[in-house]
């Protein structure tokens, strides 16, 4: 199975590239970002071409960084500018893959494919959780043991939230006028999958953000998908005759990275517009939404995957529930993509 | 290497079947068993058709079983009955397969193979465990990392006894008079290996039964394996002059499932006829029982295993004793009834 | 990748094999090696010809082994000698692989060859380390997870040092008439690979052989390469205006064996000629030298090794640097001794 390798990828958050070069296989490839003196991200292929020692073992030196085995210099762009060794000529082939980098939003996106394709106004725009003023968010990081697609539709169908997540809803009988409406919209390459509880009681996640919350409300979750691999969720839980505005959202960035075929690295931030000075709440959020995924999510995702005999859903021959729809349409809008760059 | 399908094997006691979902595997398969309502044993492929989730991850209902993933609901003969999502439909090929199960003598057999050619009544007699009225057992499980074949083997020549196991042989120079009788018998699909030392004398093993053990006697320890890894062990010690039922002896049972081709499901039983109501005997014997396999077979076993390029030992033209007599009458039978059913 | 069979490999310190039989896996065989009553070590096959056990696992008994499992005895050219079962009588083939052996300069040398091929004369002399009566030395052992010739290649080139071990070269920046030289010589089936540093601040190493150390002075490390992977090390630091012989040395041997393909086992022994009765000294400097192995230089050639697709240096195209050219003498001359055993 291939990647779709002309796009972006987000190789980490920016807040966590300090001053060490950080070691990260995206694709099946071992990359290497570290920060310059001047504070671009740099992303070159992780392996010298002299011993293939990992430059990540190495220092940075200026924007340049150095292989800490024998001291080859190569610079942001993977070429190699210094040789310390013998008369100091630079060997004929003495460069490394280089990978586009953008940081905006937050993100350190990386371009695995072509570099001269490499376009910075093809970046999702993920700005919500940052974008309102004042608001609060939580960064987190996950190495999930499944293939980065059944993270995706994890996402995508929150129909297995009361199964598996007891905090994220209300474990009371839905009252009299529970009513859900489920949509799916496709638009271009976007993939919406939206669903609103109504006269829904709420649940204990989005009671923390009242002092007193109403008992029954409207619940949203609309999940919005865009390729590779990039989450948009606006939720939101809103008193039944309140407005979205006066109601308490959480919106989520979840960005999906494949590490291999067979792993993945999942980003995600959650924002909030209530109780934005609480410190406390901060790291409650944190551990609720870490927990949620890691030991209810994860446990099932990767069950699934070592049950999975090949990582191509569609050829396994599931049967379909509604709640697939989405997911279906990215699994084969990526597929359509990934075919049209490969016979280019 | 084909496993026999069309047999009842050994997936679990009876008493460890309590209100959770287990998840097992067998012959590579992976298996659910759970205990409905009514506390009839139901075993199921444990794979969703839906997400490839484990069932064993769901909650029973009644004698059917939730998916803990998106709530589809399977009834004991694997039967999608539920479906919470959309309009309710049971999607088409919402199935999953089903294994017979019948719980007899303490043990959850199952049938790995045709349920239509389950027969109830070819399912082996092991009731001489817990057949006397009074006696008491103790029953063990250990996982082995070794084809089980090899389980099957050590277990029917016992000539490794005196070298791998101190506490079950004596270290004492053979008295005069000491002697040694071996024979192999074959009726039908049953192989005995039977092993008597007269003028023997007690291991520390049979001494625990005695407050004060005949220091010399005979010891006979006859060894029955039938198909497909179904062992029966006849043993006990007495005294010179004595009768066989005055004597002690351990009779035990040996269930070896494999799991897949290089690691097997081991379940024992060993019951007693002296010192019945001696709780801490119980304790004490489970415990001797299992260091002697767990610390001692095991690691041989193991080892052995990783030794062999294939799990075909015949294939590797091994070197025979005396004593591989019973193993090889056994393999062949085995062999004989794989390639009847691959053929039929 | 075909190894050199028919040489002497090191497989292991004398000191360390004492009453118990080990077990060491060499050029992807299973060997069991023990100290027989008169005191020569043998080597055998790890695998006993009935049941595949591992002889490791049984008891010496005078110069010969008795299989743990079923009591089988081989004496120390591997011929079955006693069998305890039935008859008696020895099975046909019942025979397991001999390896020659001698001891000398205390390495256990074993021909994992032609037996008949073993001749000792062409065993290398590594004696430097304990020839001067009086020097002390310091043995140690790592089981390093790379192709064993990535072992040898960081040995040979020496211009790692000042990038990789802070202890063993000097922070200062090289004062005025600094100087460095390199010469590669080749002699038949040996490589030299020689540096000297001129007006060279002294190491954190040497300065603890004396109690005021000269603060600039000439270094010397040679390494000299034998097939198929040993390797002595001369290195000394001497006054700008003094001998050789007055200055401090720390001669080395590095014995690498190829556990397998992937991992490869390193002896090695470093003496030195000053502050010999300083007993804290010794182990001060085993934990140096271990150290820079262990912290530095594995964790680097284990990583170039994960980033090679193939053990094969040459075939992966590397740049080339001038540190390299001892290290791809050898490497050629390697591959010429393996060519000419395989076509013979």
């Amino acid at each position: 199975m291939k990647f779709l390798r002309n796009t972006w990828y987000c190789a980490g958050w920016s807040q966590d590239l300090l001053d060490k070069p950080l070691a990260i296989t995206l694709l099946n490839e071992p990359v290497v970002i570290y920060r310059g003196e001047d504070g671009t991200a740099i992303a070159l292929e992780d392996r010298c071409p002299h011993r293939f020692a990992p430059l990540s073992k190495g220092k940075v030196q200026g924007n340049n960084i150095a292989c800490g085995y024998h001291g080859l210099v190569f610079d942001a762009k993977g070429n190699g500018t210094y040789n310390p060794h013998g008369n100091g000529a630079i060997p004929k082939g003495c460069s490394v893959k280089y990978y586009p980098v953008i940081e905006a939003q937050g993100v350190i996106w990386i371009w695995m494919g072509e570099a001269s394709q490499a376009d910075p106004a093809s970046i999702i725009d993920i700005g919500e959780c940052d974008k309102r003023e004042g608001w609060t968010s939580v960064h987190g990081y996950l190495n999930v043991k499944c293939h980065y697609e059944l993270v995706a539709d994890n996402l995508l169908d929150l129909s297995h939230v009361p199964y598996l997540h007891s905090f994220l809803s209300s474990d009371e009988e839905p009252p009299a006028g529970f009513k859900e409406e489920r949509k799916v919209e496709v638009e271009g390459n976007t993939v919406w999958s939206m669903h609103w509880n109504y006269n829904c009681p709420v649940s204990p996640l989005f009671s923390l953000l009242w002092d007193e919350a109403p008992a029954i409300g409207t619940l949203r979750a609309h999940m919005c998908w865009q390729p590779p691999s990039v989450l948009y969720l606006d939720t939101g839980f809103s008193a039944e005759n309140g407005t979205i505005e006066d109601g308490a959202c959480f919106p989520g960035i979840h960005l999906i990275t494949p590490e291999n075929e067979h792993t993945s690295h999942y980003f995600y931030a959650v924002a909030r517009n209530k109780k934005l000075d609480d410190a406390g709440l901060n790291e409650g959020i944190r551990i609720q939404i870490n927990n949620a995924f890691e030991f209810e999510d994860e446990p099932m995702v990767e069950a699934c995957h070592e049950r999975m005999p090949e990582t191509d859903l569609i050829a396994l021959k599931p049967v379909y529930l509604p709640g697939d729809v989405a997911g279906m349409r990215a699994r084969r809008k990526l597929q359509e993509l990934i075919q049209a760059e490969t016979s280019a």
